[in-house]
């Protein structure tokens, strides 16, 4: 981003612009035929309809037809309709897409609808007003006649700045200055009105989801977390003494959180062994007269030479013994719980009411919230002590401040040690390289940019740490948080950065000795300059960088590389495929900078607003066929991201409300700009009634509605035993089978039979204990039964995944 | 104080600080000496001790002995002792203080107390490191030798701008800032160590004083706002249903609010009539000769003469079947109930939870809340609709600003108004008066201080105003609200306008066109220099209006004049007694302008710091005095104002570190500064982690508490029957009569022995319902309850004094 950004910063003129046009137009349409192509070949088939297999609904190609049939489609027919993904991914309706990719995905598209629907008519308006208004303003014509030197173009010409204290007839700039006033109201009311809409919308669907939503866990159970330690009693009696007394017509059990990150590191290691083992078991199938050798340093890279089947089929042994050794060791060593429990209730309404009270005088313990989906649950968080989150949270809020505004200072420190005599210095054997005149020309010229690039390409990463140093709970909040940083970021570095000169921290210093009246004004008058600027930077990042996402290059780069070295069963490949998933952090900050592009350049340069709503109307397509096809959601939070969505909508809106005020001012037209000042302060007061009248239904359980379910439940069906239900839901994934986990579980069957002795219930009767009687059963014998499944699931070997590998 | 202010602003020298502190201890001592006098005086025994009479421990002096002792006291022993009440005041220990005045109170002298806690150090280590550090500082005498005209007294010789660039040794200079700066530091860490303590320390009574509280209405109890209208069902139906439903087992019962505002008018102007019929029929019993006359129009200044006894007699009656009938209108008119609703529950338990939890999906119906005590209930705005709601205080937020900074406005178009024309112009009637030389020069000369004056009285009811706009529901929640405004507006218009000249719009639209960096600048370099204003202002407003507060000037005028007109009997008598009450909304704010401005001059102007000290000590002493002795509470609300107080101080903290960064940045010492950065940051995440340790013990009941003041009563009392003792708390206080509603009610007693047949349940008995059974009561037959208890009030006559002729 930062190179390419930097590059077309120098383009300006319109040509300049049609080029960049052509080039990027083509460049994207390129894309579009690659992917034609690509997805059309059965091999790439599990690249490009991931979702398909985790359904069940699609089967691998490779089984019917001839061999070549099996890696290339030869239907020519299919290649001439290479568009027709397109109506294709238009047609599934909305509320089949809701349940064929879940409400998040769902409305995920619709942030992209939204743009459509806030800048259709905001561009219809502009260019039937503002632009003849602009265009006939002869400011730089007059401006020409005094200084021949001024350079303008067509763009310029179509934007505000060509209506400005020109010396014709101040009456007739005063009207063209009020017509933009007007149009700023009456975008700021359609975009509310959009906005408004949009939420009502979100909400119903939201409402309407949670209603329909079959049975989850999470719905009867909260989080504890600071459970205060007590000597008498374990975590585990305190947790049950506590809610029994506290809650006594409705707790019905809990699960205590193992401290197991120890245990999750080994696994996710013996998974990689296992990969090493399977891959050198294939190379030795495919030529059975060579056993395949390794070396036992790191990576292979060095050490003695060993056979690489034995050897890593003999660490997977050590490994295994070690795992089981730790296992035992978390699961029988008090030390090894944290104090924090997830708690289950034998209603929603008893988990509605324990998640929204305070539970203790004291507002540091017994801390009680929904607990996230068994997926969304970020597991080393849970330990964390209360006064340790403050101090973590104050330290990452520093951190986020210079991570915004400092980046700059150790980036150009690096820059500055990445040199050719350092390179010669410290790694000398690239030295014959470095010392080729044109290997030494390009690390000079690039190096720098490429540090940044790494830099930009790491960001993600670095804020999804912080986030998580931060101390949430689920994976859910972690993105969330995520997003808010990110979008900071991209305001403040690319948004600012690009509108005014120097770095964010040059900035800032500017700002703070600038009156706050000036700010505005300074970052409004360059505004107009940048309109080509951000026009090209729609194309490359937003045109472009769409329809890179539909080609998916790097999923379908390492399943290949994985499907020739790793895969042996259909299991496996089914492994290989790596369906991805909404990259909430990333994307959603990046449609909220194109939201507060065209906010800002609605009343200033309206030319720039057809871009904007063409990378809306793309990227819908695009992530409507992706989410359709491809993604495959980690979690389902049933869309609790909207309030960020639409906050972040209105502080684009109010801040390009400032901008023009700010650029107004420059226009002399005092008593113009006072109009505008009710426009934030009604806007701001829009976003608190929208916040009142809809944000707690994202943030809050009602409990109507848990009692209706609760009701209906009982009436349809009186037999459920919720206990066993619930029993192992909250269990450390590491605790449990990959299969069990991963595969929506079978109890469902068992609850409606509670007479039928199933394998289940069976395994408890061989240890003894008759658990019939719910209120007999203590977190003792639960334990005991956990350790069992701990201990048959590591003997089911090589298959384990986690939900812990794929964070 | 706005007149006294500006002419306190003239004066500067140290000689007239100590001619104005020799004014001002005069005063406030010749006050103290009256008071002293006035106190031991049995005719002023209700003025001065109003609360034991209204405990019941003290009884009328006039009971006993001579004719003239029952007015004079001739002891002159208890002269001599004339302080003595200063260590009476200090002798009450403080947990039977709260068991005398309730928490309120207690917690509110506590706020004195921490201002000494704070103080007292703080003077102490200013006095020994930082008045030496400036005294030797030599900046005036350098500078005096360069500028002959430079004038500077000694208290600005103990101040920072002692040290500053001077030319001797910049080593030195650099150290004595440090000194400073190190000093900041330990002021902070002091300061937030004594608020965390007291934060700490109050919470604990808090909790203390719940648990211990005996059984209130308002425990059980939650208010319901925003019913949803609904076609088939009445309010009180719908209610009834929803709870039913949705809490099916803690709903008990509920009381439908009525709209009496009318009614309440009129209860109020019968007060008034009532009490004219008794001046009248006293004055015709002193005088048995001649019956009273009075006029029939406006306050009996016109009209026709009447007989002024049968006048009032007819007039009483008269309104007496208005009011009877208004009565039954409200009563059985749908219409007039508003869609809010008093809900119980059969425990605290259940109360709890439904007042922290969200009832419906829509957040903007079905609102529940802790209900506020039942004398606590501000019961015009319970009807407010839910956007009525946000526009009120959308309207509100910008009256405030206005308030705040263009208050002077309207009182300078006043002051125009109100010169020697227009008043000869529209009130010719006064012309011979103002034509007198001298009346002329004072209503030119004062007038329009007069006019500001009488602004700043109003000032209060102006806010208190605002705030019952905003639609607050509870008298406590208006009282909080008003000093948050209240304290904006000294902040803005006293402290910043006492050190910036302009009005404060000047200041703001200064600001604005000011660099955020320059604001504290220009603020801190003038800070030094109003030190000795400050200490005026301290001794002016702090020392003598302490002392006018013991004295009781106006309620001991009002009394002597309702005892010699009003009273007739022992009962009137104790009418016409008014205790007062502790006026929150105006005094918290004040206590911390002193907080504030020691805080800033802690280590500026350390002089200034005594005064302070000598301020919250004195009124320590007195508002114990005051609270032991005469203050009668409306209300309880168990210091839940404690959270506003620690934020509002660590406002001032904060303020109080830019302003001295500011000032430090004028030194030249830029590399000094930097030091300061890291405080303002340290303080606010203090208060965050304050906040979150604990504040939502002032907010929220816990579940834990809850549950254990449940058992503790289910094992005491089991035959408690919790809807009786419910079922008129929160009735309307016109539909109640005036004893019931005034005093401690007797059901307690009644409710221990359920099958003993009182008064109350005979009364029901006789309307031929039998009540025992719960389930069976409808809302119906409450109703029909009311309008007899409403029609038998209205009946029992005279004495109707009620909560709403308080406010």
């Amino acid at each position: 981003m930062g190179g390419v950004w930097s590059w077309i910063k120098n383009m300006a003129s319109l040509s300049d612009i049609a080029v960049s046009a052509a080039i990027n137009c083509l460049s994207a349409v390129l894309f579009l035929v690659a992917f034609a192509i690509l997805r059309l070949q059965p091999i790439n088939d599990r690249v490009y309809f991931p979702k398909w297999y985790l359904k069940g609904i699609r089967d691998s190609p490779t089984s019917s037809g001839t061999y070549v049939k099996k890696f290339v489609n030869l239907d020519v027919k299919m290649y001439l309709k290479f568009l027709n993904w397109m109506p294709a991914a238009l047609r599934m309706p909305e509320p089949e897409l809701i349940e064929h990719a879940g409400l998040d995905s769902a409305v995920y598209v619709r942030i992209y609808l939204l743009g459509l629907k806030i800048f259709c008519p905001i561009t219809l308006l502009a260019f039937g007003v503002l632009v003849p208004v602009n265009y006939t303003g002869e400011n730089f014509e007059e401006m020409r006649v005094n200084r021949r030197d001024l350079t303008y173009n067509d763009i310029d010409k179509l934007s505000i700045s060509n209506v400005a204290p020109g010396s014709r007839s101040a009456a007739i700039i005063i009207i063209r200055l009020y017509a933009h006033i007007v149009m700023a109201y009456v975008f700021t009311l359609w975009t509310c009105y959009a906005l408004y809409n949009e939420y009502r919308i979100v909400t119903k669907m939201r409402l309407h989801f949670l209603a329909a939503e079959r049975r989850r866990p999470d719905q009867f159970t909260v989080l504890v977390r600071n459970v205060p330690p007590d000597d008498d009693e374990s975590i585990s009696e305190h947790v049950e003494h506590f809610f029994c007394v506290n809650h006594p017509d409705h707790y019905l059990s809990h699960q205590v959180v193992y401290n197991a990150n120890a245990l999750a590191d080994m696994v996710i290691m013996k998974k990689t062994l296992q990969n090493w083992l399977t891959y050198y078991t294939n190379k030795f199938e495919r030529n059975p007269n060579k056993r395949p050798t390794t070396k036992t340093g790191f990576l292979g890279l060095w050490g003695k030479h060993v056979d690489a089947i034995d050897f890593y089929t003999q660490q997977i042994e050590a490994l295994s013994k070690e795992e089981e050794a730790e296992r035992e060791r978390v699961l029988n060593d008090a030390n090894a719980i944290v104090p924090a429990a997830f708690v289950s209730f034998k209603s929603r309404w008893g988990a509605a009411v324990c998640a929204q009270t305070q539970q203790s005088n004291n507002p540091t313990i017994w801390l009680t919230d929904w607990a996230p989906e068994p997926r969304d649950v970020y597991w080393d968080n849970l330990r964390i002590p209360y006064v340790e989150l403050k101090l973590r949270r104050l330290l990452m809020s520093v951190a986020l401040f210079g991570l915004t505004f400092c980046f700059m200072v150790p980036i150009a420190f690096v820059q500055t040690l990445a040199n050719i005599e350092s390179i010669q210095k410290y790694l000398p054997f690239m030295k014959p390289l470095i010392e080729i005149e044109s290997v030494k020309a390009i690390i000079q010229g690039y190096l720098p940019g490429i540090i940044l690039k790494i830099f930009l390409i790491l960001l993600p990463t670095i804020i999804m740490t912080m986030s998580k140093i931060e101390g949430f709970t689920a994976l859910s909040a972690l993105e969330t948080r995520s997003a808010g940083k990110y979008y900071l970021f991209l305001l403040v570095n690319v948004f600012l950065g690009s509108i005014i000169t120097g770095t964010a921290l040059q900035q800032l210093q500017g700002f703070l000795n600038q009156s706050p009246t000036m700010i505005p004004q300074t970052v409004g008058v360059s505004i107009p300059m940048k309109a080509t600027f951000f026009i090209t930077y729609v194309m490359v990042d937003g045109w472009s960088g769409i329809a890179a996402e539909i080609l998916r290059l790097v999923p379908l780069v390492v399943f290949h590389l994985k499907n020739t070295f790793l895969v042996k069963t259909e299991k496996d490949r089914e492994q290989a495929m790596d369906p991805g998933s909404l990259t909430w952090a990333i994307s959603e900050p990046r449609i909220q900078l194109y939201f507060l592009l065209g906010l800002v350049y609605s009343t200033v340069t309206p030319i720039l607003l057809p871009f904007i709503v063409v990378f809306f109307a793309f990227s819908f397509l695009v992530f409507r066929h992706q989410i359709i096809n491809v993604y495959d959601q980690k979690y389902e939070s049933g869309a609790t991201f909207w309030p960020d969505v639409h906050r972040r909508i209105i502080i684009g809106l109010i801040l390009s409300q400032f901008l023009f005020l700010g650029l107004l001012n420059t226009k002399k037209a005092y008593n113009a700009t006072y109009f505008l000042i009710p426009l934030p302060i009604l806007t701001f007061w829009f976003f608190r009634v929208c916040k009142g009248r809809f944000e707690s239904q994202f943030k809050k359980f009602p409990l109507e509605d848990a009692m209706k379910k609760d009701t209906l439940e009982k009436a349809t069906e009186p037999n459920l035993n919720i206990k066993t239900y619930l029993q192992d839901a909250y269990v450390h994934p590491v605790f449990k089978g990959a299969i069990e986990f991963e595969r929506p579980r079978v109890i469902d069957e068992e609850e409606n039979n509670p007479l039928v002795l199933t394998k289940r219930s069976f395994h408890r009767h061989h240890h003894g204990k008759q658990k019939q009687e719910e209120e007999e059963d203590t977190s003792e014998d639960r334990m005991e039964t956990l350790s069992s499944k701990g201990g048959s699931t590591s003997k089911a070997g090589p298959t384990v995944i986690t939900a812990q590998d794929k964070l």
